[in-house]
């Protein structure tokens, strides 16, 4: 392998999305005294919306549309079904950007910045461009540019999304790494020719996950426990 | 002013390109026994046909295509000028990205580290992400993303190049604060609702050079000595 750049996966792989929305919103509610919600079943249930919201851009039934945007339609159905009033449109927006303040797993910050000092690293999440910065402020990820689903205009697992972002970087598949916490998206970066590493995050569904819980050898180059794993396996 | 996020011009503002691009080819020449040529008037050749070569794209006439090709393209009509012969794709290529491997001007790191603990930070330039990658890289430019020609799919001056990279980060125009050291570039973003610093980069054309060596009141919000002094104003 002549690795040059590192892509990331950021939701579940890079992020707790399930453990930080549901705290964010938690001590939202407490504060506009809204009560009786199960804030972590509500973050799940937000999730469970998030693949069909993309299904409808990639079968081309939608224009491309940033995940933001997507993010606050579902999050506007929820909130009618949970029964929640009294909510202004700044108070959704606000809740909407929770995906803004996700924290990453503890490994993270300490293993990309040994990979940043040999390679270039970048998201490749299908969460658009304001948000991964907005997150990486906050969070401290020392990312050395932001791919993914707005630059390439097309969400995971389109062949675009990882191709694009090769591309974009002035580099082929073959020296691309792409990383994350789910085969799904190593199978389809690896039909487009990119290496592949797998980081498990057996939490990343909460207590009783079954997927995901180790590395496929049908598409995985390199599996590691975690981060700092990944920069001494990879000789950073 | 209520700024959330400074865009950079970066080829002049940031980053000496004239020097820098003739000393990396006349380090090459030397390496590969090309003798006889001026490499300062060569790098300001090649310069001359930016502009040109962006204006097709800008025109409708070419379809969006990135800096490095349009680069390319203008070097290979400087070296069939200049009669310079043996070179394989390999060596231009090489020559080519003497534009990755521009140096900062001395007060720009310092600068954008200040800024970056206050601000989203990130080029708004002409330059390919690759482009802006690989200096940022080189040069320990701290960026938190790479915004500009190849996100927006536009070339500054026009329009788009400026809104488009508002609304990748998510903010309204009032909130951007657009840096260069080119009167016509903040008159460009003054138009799209973007404030403007001026940085005067009084060597950029060598000596004698007699343009863009102060603001121009009609466009720019804040002139400022260097970035050290933008840091300071901005109270960052």
């Amino acid at each position: 392998m002549d690795i040059r750049a590192c892509l990331f996966d950021v939701f579940g792989t890079v992020v707790d999305w399930r453990m930080s929305v549901s705290r964010d919103l938690e001590a939202f509610a407490k504060q506009k005294g809204i009560a009786g919600i199960d804030w972590l079943e509500f973050a799940v249930e937000w999730r469970k919306l998030y693949q069909p919201s993309m299904d409808e851009v990639r079968s081309g039934r939608r224009a491309f549309t940033i995940l933001d945007v997507l993010h606050r339609e579902s999050l506007v159905k929820l909130v009618a079904r949970y029964g929640i009033k009294g909510l202004s449109e700044a108070d959704v927006d606000y809740m909407n950007r929770a995906w803004h303040r996700l924290d990453p797993w503890p490994d993270v910050v300490a293993g990309l910045t040994r990979l940043k000092k040999k390679f270039v690293i970048a998201p490749c999440s299908n969460g658009n461009i304001a948000l991964m910065v907005n997150m990486a402020k906050r969070a401290g990820l020392p990312w050395d540019c932001v791919l993914g689903a707005e630059t390439a205009r097309a969400y995971k697992p389109m062949p675009d999304a990882y191709l694009a972002s090769c591309r974009q970087l002035g580099l082929a598949p073959a020296n691309v790494l792409m990383v994350a916490a789910h085969n799904h998206d190593l199978k389809a970066a690896k039909a487009q020719g990119l290496n592949t590493a797998f980081v498990a995050r057996p939490k990343e569904h909460g207590p009783g996950q079954t997927t995901d819980l180790a590395a496929d050898p049908a598409c995985v180059d390199l599996p590691a426990a975690d981060f700092v794993e990944l920069a001494a396996k990879l000789g950073g």
